[in-house]
Order: C-alpha cells, then structure tokens, then sequence
C-alpha cells in the first residue's frame, strides 16, 4: 500500500536490533485516516470472504482493529489481553507466546465468550515479524474452533520470515507494507516489490 | 446517553466490590458502531471548542478514542502507555498513578513530540472512578503546556467520587453514563439522571 510505504519512508526511524518506530502515526501516535485507508485496503483484499469477527492483540492493534471493523460491516472487535486482570473472568482461552522484542513470554488471553465455533476470523495486527503473537491468536481461534478467514498487518518485516511461514501454511495474510531490509546507519527502508 | 445506558442495563455485569463488567461490548469485544454513537456524542458537547488532539491511555481507551476521532475531523489520537518499551525512546512525559483496580502502582508515559504547548486536548477513556488515571493524563497536559479542553468518559462511577472531583475543579467532564450506586446481588445499576 503505496500511502503507508510513503509514510514509513517519511515518518519512520530505524534503529539498531532492526527496530522501526512508526509512532508519529502508528503505535503511539495514531493517524486515523491512514487507518482507514488501511481498512478499505484489507476490505478489498479479502472482499470474497465472510467475516463476522475481527481479532486482534492490546495495545497497538486495537485503534487499527476498531477503524477496519467500519470496513467489515462493524463486525465485534476482540482485543486479546496480555495479562490477568480483574476484568477477565470465567472460562478463557490462554497461551503463551514469547517475545523477541521485549525478551520475555507473556499470555494471550480471550474470554471463551467473545470467540467461538460459529466465528469467521480476521485477525488484525500492526506488526509482524517472527510470528509469535500471531501464532498465538491463530492457537486460540483453532481452540475455539473458529476459521480464521485472514489475516490483516500493517507493517511486515519480510526478513525475519513470520509472513513467509505463515504464507507457506496457507493461510491469506495481506500485510500493507513489507520490508526486506532496512539500515540504522543510513535510516533508509527497502520494500518488498 | 440513552443507548448507553440500555446496553449497560442489559450486557454488563455487577461483581462484589463495585465491579462493572462491560467486556461485552467496551473494553473486551468492542462494538463499534456503539463507539460511533458515543463519538456523535461527545462532538456535540464538545461543538463550541477547537480540539486539535486526542489523549488516552492504553489499553481499552484506544478503540474508543480512535473511533471518536472521526467526529472531531480525524485529529491524531495519542495514547499514553502504561510501561518503558524499546519503541519509546527520546524525551518523555511520565508521571505514576495509583490504580485502587489492580492495587499497584504504574507510570503514565508520553513521549514529549506528541506532547505540545499549542494542543488543544481531549482526554478519552471507557472508566472513571476514582480519576487517579485521567489525573495522570491531565498532569503530562500540564508539563506540555497543552490546554484541557475537555474530558469524555464513557462510564463514570459517580459514586467513588473522582468526575465530581473533576467538575469542581473546573474540567468540562462529559460521562456518557454516570452509576450512582449498583448492587452485585440483584445485578441491578442505578444511573444518575
């Protein structure tokens, strides 16, 4: 998506590790009407299917989940939680993923209510990189027995093969913008053509 | 806010120790269209004053917040984050609040480019109770020199005494449903009217 490369070319900043901050309008600060331009890309890209439910994960993915919803009929938005808390009771499915990013394992948590067999999934998220949380939600959809339909990302970081892994599993990933190199000495970004 | 209210009514769920479940449709699964209503709602309290930003904290004010951004001419949402992370960096607005919820302590964080002297702010978020978490946002306002100009809620506790506090103060706080009182052994909510 040719808005949103623009953006990260322009707006971007890589650091060293292979870290990009996009949160001038991604994942701090949020650029609503590049949200939604994002929300009518994955809408066209997965028109043929019927989804009845989008997926995502706390923090960053709930602003963009929310906004592509109006792009999906506003079909309910879940937002998996990464910790136990007060609000979360009754039966839930859980699983653990780690992190490469922040080096520790932390949960992913649904209520057993908000997803279930009857459930066509889009899973939407801002990143992607190893594939972790995504394997983790596509763990909770498959313990409830959902289909998951698609999945929905903003940002891929085609080099560290999550996208390609789940590509090769068959599964219809649309990411927005895919990187397969970027630099911290010349802060420059080399998209997937 | 009528519509509020019923789904409240209907869908939420009163715990022991003034505990209101709304993971239905707020701050779980998120209905959508119900947070385009609330955004209608707070553009037309808030009509007469120019908002050039939306301030929240993660993680169930996100969706609310974005979604309502699209009332006040797509202004960027800003949400504060509740813990360091390798993708804030740079200066920062941090101060610590107190959450009675989970009983512990944690930071409120927002890195001081999204953060200005010349904002005019809106502060968004799904609760209200004891406002030591909207007391957190309106201090890095402050630090920023941004201007306050208003506060939506979407369910205030009137009852723990935080939006009155707030209204003494001066703050035009807008909470779409205010409960006086709830009682977990009949599962019934009394709102102010």
């Amino acid at each position: 998506m040719k808005e949103l490369e623009e953006r990260i070319a322009r707006e971007g900043t890589v650091k060293p590790g292979n870290v990009l901050k996009v949160d001038a309008f991604l994942n701090h600060q949020c650029d609503v009407a590049l949200f939604n331009a994002m929300g009518a890309a994955w809408a066209e890209h997965f028109a043929g299917k019927t989804i009845t439910k989008i997926l995502t994960i706390e923090a960053s993915g709930i602003g963009i989940a929310c906004i592509a919803a109006q792009h999906f009929g506003d079909v309910p938005v879940v937002f998996a939680k990464k910790a136990q808390s007060i609000n979360l009771d009754g039966d839930q499915y859980v699983t653990r993923v780690f992190s490469f990013t922040k080096q520790k394992e932390f949960p992913v948590i649904v209520s057993k209510k908000f997803l279930n067999a009857g459930d066509h999934i889009l899973i939407i998220d801002d990143f992607l990189a190893n594939g972790q949380a995504l394997a983790g939600l596509i763990e909770l959809c498959e313990d409830a027995g959902a289909t998951v339909e698609g999945i929905g990302i903003a940002i891929e970081k085609g080099f560290q093969g999550g996208g390609d892994g789940l590509r090769a599993e068959g599964y219809d990933l649309d990411s927005l913008a895919i990187i397969d190199s970027m630099d911290a000495e010349t802060g420059t970004v080399a998209f997937r053509a």
